[in-house]
C-alpha cells in the first residue's frame, strides 16, 4: 500500500462555505430546502458543443466528503467555524438528492449540468469541489472530443502527463478517454479508471545507448518487434533504415516527435514501403492539438499522440461553469426563484429540466423547461423526438454504483459515442463559432 | 480521519518510464550513471522571468515514490513489466543526488532547475512526476508573480479553486502564496502548506435570505462588523447603503464581484466616504488578470481577488518545461555528454552549474558553465557579483527537510520576494517580450 493516507476531500473548499454555513446555522437559514445548479453561461472558447465529464469523480468524491479529527482540528485551529458548525461537520453526510446531466453528455450554455436538491447547509458546502471537478474535466472532455472529430478514425492517445499537475492529469487522461481517445501514457488512469496505457521509449532511451542500434536492438528484446520505435533522436532517415534493419520489415510502428510533420510523414511512409515494411505504422507526436491534427489527414500516418493541448484544454483550461442558487424556501416553506440581478452575471431563477429536441433524429435544440415550483416536472416535453438529458445520479444521499469507478467510465465514453451521433454537422466543424443548438428557456405551470 | 488511502505517487508515471527501465534492466544499461536536468526551452507566455515553483511539492512526493501491492498488481496485471522489474520496483528508493534552483528562484530559458543523478533506473522514473509538478506549479508561480507586481502594495487574495482541478487547486494556492499573493480561499491549502486563507460569503448568501439587509445583519451576527460584505447581488448603491447602515461606519468591507470596476470602485469609495465609512475598504473580485489589476492601480481598490487567470497561468497553464539526459556513463564508465540532435527540439548536452551575475545588485545575465565531465564544478565563477543558483535538495537518496512543508513554503515565498529585489526593472513590465536576462552558456574543463 501507499505511504501516506490521502488528505480528506472536505478542504478541497472555499473558506467562504463554511463561513456562510457558520453563519446559517446561527440564523436559522441552514436548514432551507435549496435548488442550487451547476452550468456555465458559455462554451469554453468559443467551441460549437461542449462534453460533461467528471460526473463520476465528483459522485466519488461526494461519497468521500467526511470531516475527520484533521480537518476538524484546523477549523477550529483556525477559528473557521464556530463550536457548533463543527458538530455538524462531524456528522456530515449529504443527503439529498442530483440530478444531472450523464457523463460524456453534450451540453451547451445554460444547459442544467448538475442540479443539488437538500437544505442550504448540505449544498451549499459542495460548491467549490463540485466545480473544481466539472470546471476541470468538462474542460478536458471538450478540447478532446474536437481532436477526436478532427482524427476521423484514426486512434489518438493522451500523452500529456508531464504538462498537467500529477492528480490532474490522472483527471485528464480519463477524461480524453470519455470523449474519444483510444489511450493514455498515464498508469494511474490505467489502474483507477480502467483506461487503457500505451508507450515504449522516450530520446533518452536512444541516448544512453552508445549508439541508436544498440537501443532498438535492446528494445526489441525486450518488447518484440511489434513495438514502436522512436526514429528521430538523431536522423530520421537513418533512424528508419536501422530500425528496419533491426526488427525486420514486421517492425511493429515508428514515432516521430519533431519536424514538419506532413514532410516528415510522407517521406517516412516512402522510405518504410520501399524498405518492404509496408505494415509498419506511423505515429505522431509533436505539439499537436485539433488543427494539427486535421491538417494531417491527408497524411500517412496512423495514429496520433497528444500531450499539452489536450490536458490544457486547447486553450481553454476551465469550463467556467458556476453552482448557483436557483430557488429556496422561504420562512414561511413556500418556494421562492432567485438570482443574481447584476447585468454582467445575471443568472435564471427556478427549477429546469432539460431535454433535447431533434428532427429526423439529428438535434435542433437544448430546450429547457423553467419551474417557479419545488416539484419535479413532468420528463417529458410536447416535441415528438424530444430527449430527457437529466437522470437520477444521488437519490436521498444514495449515489448510483453505475456512474462510479471504471464501470462509469466505460459507461460515460460510450454515452459519448452515442450522442455524437445526434449532433448536427455544423457542431463537428473545428472553427470559433456560436453554440452548434440553441438554447431555449420555456416557463412552466 | 479521511475515508480514503491516497492512491500512491508511484502511477503517477507515463508508461513508457517503465517500460525503458524494463528493457534496460535487460541490457545492463540500467546501472549506467546518468545527470538529467529539468530546465525550459522558453519562459511560458513570452514573460520576462519565470519562477521557480513545487520543488517541495516534488521533493515530499519523491519521498514517498513508492511501488506497493496495489501498483505491483496492475503492472502485473496488464503486463507492463516483467518479474525482474517488478522485484526492482517493489525495492526502489531513490538514492541519488539532486541539485536545483530554490523554491521561488526566477528562471530563464535553459536554467538548469533540476539536476538528478543516479543510476538510468533510478533517475528516468521520476520524470513524468517531476515534470507534472514543476510545469504546473511554475507557470501559476510565473504568472502570480507578474500580478503582484501590478498590484503594487495592495494584497491579492488567491481564489480560483473553483476553476482548476480539485489538487491542482491546492498547488495553484501554494504556489501563488510563494510568488507574493497574501492568502487564499482554499482551505486545504492552509491545512496542508500553512497559507492564510480568506473568504466570507458569496451571492448564495444574500439570495438565501429574505432580503438582503436579513443577510447582511446575520452575517454581521456571525462575523463581526470587521467582516466584508457582498454588495453586489441586486443594486451596488442600495447594497452599500444597506450595508453600512446594518454594520455602522466601523465595517470592515465590502466586495464588488462584477460591473466596470475603476467606475463602480470610485462610485462606491465616494458612497462610503459621504456615509461615514470612511475606513471601509473595499476589494473586488471580477474576472481579474495581471492587465485589469494594474487598469485599477489610479482606482480607490484596497485589496484584490483573483480567480481563473491564477489558477490557469494566465494563458500559459503550463511552463513547458522538460526533463532531459545530459550526460551519461560509456560501457568503460567514461563520461558521454548526450543531446537529441533534431533541429527543432535540440538541447545542449553536458553537466550544468549555475549563476546569476549582477551589477551593483542588480541580475545581469543567467550564466551556465557546461561540463564534459561528471565532477561537480567550482561554485563560483570569475564575476566579482556572481550568485550561484543551485543548491542540494537532495543528497544521497536524503531530502533538505528544510525545503518540505509549510516550512518550506514560508522560505520559498521570502526568497522570492529577495530575488525580486535584484531584477532589472525591465523584468517588472507586463508587455510581451523577451527574456529580461540573457542565458549565457560557457563551456568549462
Amino acid at each position: 500500500m501507499s505511504a501516506s493516507a490521502a488528505p480528506s476531500s472536505a478542504l478541497l473548499t472555499d473558506r467562504y462555505e463554511l463561513t456562510m454555513l457558520d453563519a446559517a446555522l446561527r440564523d436559522g437559514t441552514a436548514e432551507r430546502r435549496c435548488v442550487f445548479e451547476l452550468f456555465g453561461r458559455r462554451l469554453p472558447g468559443a467551441r460549437r458543443f461542449g462534453v460533461v465529464a467528471g460526473t463520476g469523480r465528483f459522485l466519488q468524491l461526494l461519497a468521500d466528503y467526511r470531516f475527520g479529527e484533521e480537518e476538524l482540528r484546523f477549523l477550529r485551529d483556525h477559528r473557521v467555524v464556530d463550536a457548533d458548525t463543527l458538530r455538524f461537520l462531524e456528522q456530515y453526510r449529504f443527503t439529498g438528492t442530483i440530478n444531472g446531466y450523464r457523463e460524456g453528455e453534450a451540453y451547451f450554455p445554460g444547459s442544467p449540468i448538475l442540479v443539488v436538491e437538500g437544505t442550504f447547509a448540505e449544498a451549499v458546502v459542495l460548491e467549490t469541489l463540485a466545480l473544481s471537478v466539472m470546471n476541470h474535466d468538462s474542460a478536458v472532455a471538450t478540447a478532446a472530443a474536437r481532436m477526436s472529430v478532427a482524427a476521423g478514425g484514426r486512434p489518438l492517445a493522451e500523452m500529456g502527463s508531464r504538462r498537467a499537475q500529477e492528480r490532474s492529469a490522472v483527471a485528464a487522461a480519463r477524461a480524453a478517454y470519455i470523449a474519444g481517445f483510444a489511450a493514455t501514457s498515464n498508469l494511474e488512469a490505467g489502474r483507477q479508471w480502467g483506461v487503457p496505457t500505451m508507450g515504449t521509449a522516450a530520446h533518452a532511451w536512444t541516448l544512453l545507448h552508445d549508439t541508436e542500434e544498440d537501443a532498438f536492438r535492446s528494445q526489441v528484446a525486450a518488447l518484440g518487434v511489434g513495438t514502436t520505435l522512436l526514429v528521430d533522436t538523431y536522423d530520421i532517415a537513418a533512424g528508419v533504415e536501422t530500425a528496419v534493419r533491426v526488427a525486420g520489415t514486421g517492425l511493429g510502428g515508428v514515432r516521430i516527435d519533431s519536424g514538419d510533420l506532413p514532410t516528415v510523414a510522407a517521406a517516412v511512409r516512402e522510405q518504410l514501403d520501399r524498405l518492404g515494411a509496408t505494415a509498419t505504422k506511423i505515429t505522431v507526436t509533436s505539439d499537436l492539438d485539433e488543427f494539427a491534427i486535421a491538417a494531417l489527414a491527408a497524411s500517412p500516418v496512423d495514429s496520433y499522440g497528444v500531450g499539452t493541448s489536450v490536458v490544457t484544454g486547447s486553450g481553454s483550461p476551465t469550463a467556467g461553469m458556476v453552482y448557483k442558487l436557483v430557488a429556496r424556501q422561504d420562512a414561511a416553506g413556500g418556494w421562492v426563484p432567485v438570482a443574481k440581478a447584476s447585468t454582467d452575471k445575471a443568472s435564471r431563477g427556478g427549477r429546469k429540466a432539460a431535454f433535447r429536441t431533434r428532427e429526423g433524429g439529428t438535434a435542433t435544440s437544448e430546450l429547457i423547461a423553467v419551474s417557479d415550483g419545488f416539484e419535479r416536472m413532468a420528463t417529458a416535453v410536447d416535441h415528438p423526438e424530444a430527449r430527457a438529458l437529466q437522470v437520477t445520479l444521488v437519490e436521498a444521499g444514495e449515489t448510483d454504483p453505475a456512474a462510479l469507478g471504471p464501470d462509469g467510465v466505460a459507461r460515460a465514453r460510450r454515452h459519448h459515442a452515442e450522442i455524437r451521433e445526434e449532433l448536427p454537422v455544423k457542431a463537428l466543424a473545428l472553427s470559433r463559432s456560436e453554440p452548434a443548438l440553441p438554447t431555449v428557456f420555456v416557463d412552466v405551470e
